[in-house]
């Protein structure tokens, strides 16, 4: 069993973390709220300081917003790189660019540390499970490293070779498609209640049908339902698609159905709605045409 | 066992009166290709002319290309409905708008003849196997009329209610969800490509994904394979697409995941790609970043 420190007690680190402990490692949770980190100690976690908990884990796992907090976090002033024993394993699972992750690689290295590429993908639910998809780069070295925190959080890895920037650009690809994805959703759904069908009936019918997608049949019911509790958040996509705009933009490759999509959900955050389910994009949609969907007062 | 006539011998009509004639019906198979024609008839379908067959059939099935085509088969001047028996059922299987399905119903009532709003989905082996997805709307007598037809031409019909104009809204539907994530699927893959992640990789992981949809799994091979065979044409979604655009406009429902998919289905064909497989879709992106797709010399 290993010693392991995560960083970020959010809703997909404190299950990630969970599920670490569930297997018998010794874990430290991090977070910058004290009342998740007693929250996490209260279930089994470890006790320490920071600078302790690193100084004694082989492994650090990063879940944190976005590329600027896992520089911090890693490289900053009170960076996490300068406590780890030379040797650990920095799993890094925020959607950041390649480019970010070949750079913080970089810097890993020459601290002596391993980084393995490491976004995640399949909800809070899953991160509970410890039954995550994780897809993964990096040296040999980083992933021997890193196993005993994937067996445990992760149902599948998927490898992606040797040098980080993979995983974060195939978490990209799938960032586009799911964000895509979630704003046809919404566009589909309101041009079907435009013409009068049913929403319940319109995700039968297109779940059995060649329009269908993962964030269709697992989006559509919460439309269907009018229940917009977050389970992934509207200004989830904002961030991402800003990302995968800015791969990009670097690569000289046009995106419009990507920015399409942005439009939307940058729509649906400044209507008030960026904390609310990201089904909620519709709302967008229905507002425009004067809509009434379910759950509409 | 029922006589039937088929206008339009295209990719999916050929395969339903196939289907029809494997069920043990009369068919007649009618076509702006006398060769098409022969070619059914050499296949066991019934001889006469059109005036004969229409008189003699108690279902029309209506598989062309637009709702002026449609138009000029049900209601032109040497138009079906002038022929066809009292009480017989037309199967309007062309992707058409709902208020067009809704006039057509009118027409064919005020002739005594029972119209079935009837849109196919499933391409031209399920078409060849009767294996179709049908979403269909009309009278109880529209759908008792045409049964004999449906059942062996559908694996599934999926009844939409009394009114045409539900099976085509719930087509437009589909059509703007299908087209959406072609483009998506484009989009993504030539992403992955710019960031140098195998196409079979990318297809291979994000099959397991939440990015996921039946186009990229069905799609996302042929980019694999640079295998542009058209199982489906670019040169379908400038239509489709178009349709929807129109329902949307008349709803005052803004459709921007449409329009930029439209686009890039526009792009496709104004370079010359409009008769190979929509997955082609990709070298639009392709040409634009300077990316080398398998299959590319």
């Amino acid at each position: 069993m290993a010693e392991i420190t995560v960083i970020g007690l959010g809703s997909m680190g404190m299950g990630m973390a969970q599920s670490l402990l569930r297997a018998g490692h010794v874990v430290h949770g991090l977070d910058i709220s004290t009342e998740r980190m007693e929250a996490f100690k209260a279930e089994g976690g470890a006790e320490g300081s920071l600078a302790e908990a690193l100084a004694a884990s082989s492994i650090l796992v990063c879940v944190v917003l976005n590329a600027a907090q896992t520089r911090e976090v890693l490289f900053g002033a009170a960076g996490a790189a300068a406590h780890l024993p030379q040797g650990a394993a920095i799993i890094s699972c925020a959607t950041i660019a390649p480019s970010q992750a070949r750079e913080f690689a970089s810097d890993a290295s020459a601290k002596g540390l391993h980084y393995l590429d490491a976004p995640i993908s399949g909800g809070a639910v899953k991160a509970a499970q410890g039954a995550l998809s994780i897809m993964a780069s990096g040296t040999p070295e980083a992933f021997a490293a890193a196993q005993p925190a994937l067996d445990a959080m992760a149902a599948t890895v998927h490898p992606l070779g040797d040098e980080a920037g993979a995983g974060s650009a195939m978490k990209a690809v799938n960032q586009l498609l799911a964000g895509v994805h979630i704003a046809a959703m919404g566009e589909a759904m309101a041009l079907g209640v435009s013409q009068g069908l049913d929403p319940a009936r319109i995700v039968e019918v297109i779940s059995a049908s060649a329009g269908t997608s993962w964030m269709f049949e697992n989006r559509g019911p919460h439309v269907v339902e009018g229940d917009y509790t977050p389970r992934s958040a509207v200004n989830i996509w904002p961030k991402d698609l800003g990302i995968v705009g800015g791969i990009a933009g670097e690569a000289h490759l046009p995106v419009p159905m990507t920015e399409a999509a942005l439009s939307q959900f940058k729509a649906a955050a400044e209507a008030g709605d960026g904390l609310i389910d990201d089904a909620a994009v519709i709302k967008v949609y229905a507002r425009a045409a004067g809509l009434t969907l379910p759950g509409d007062a």
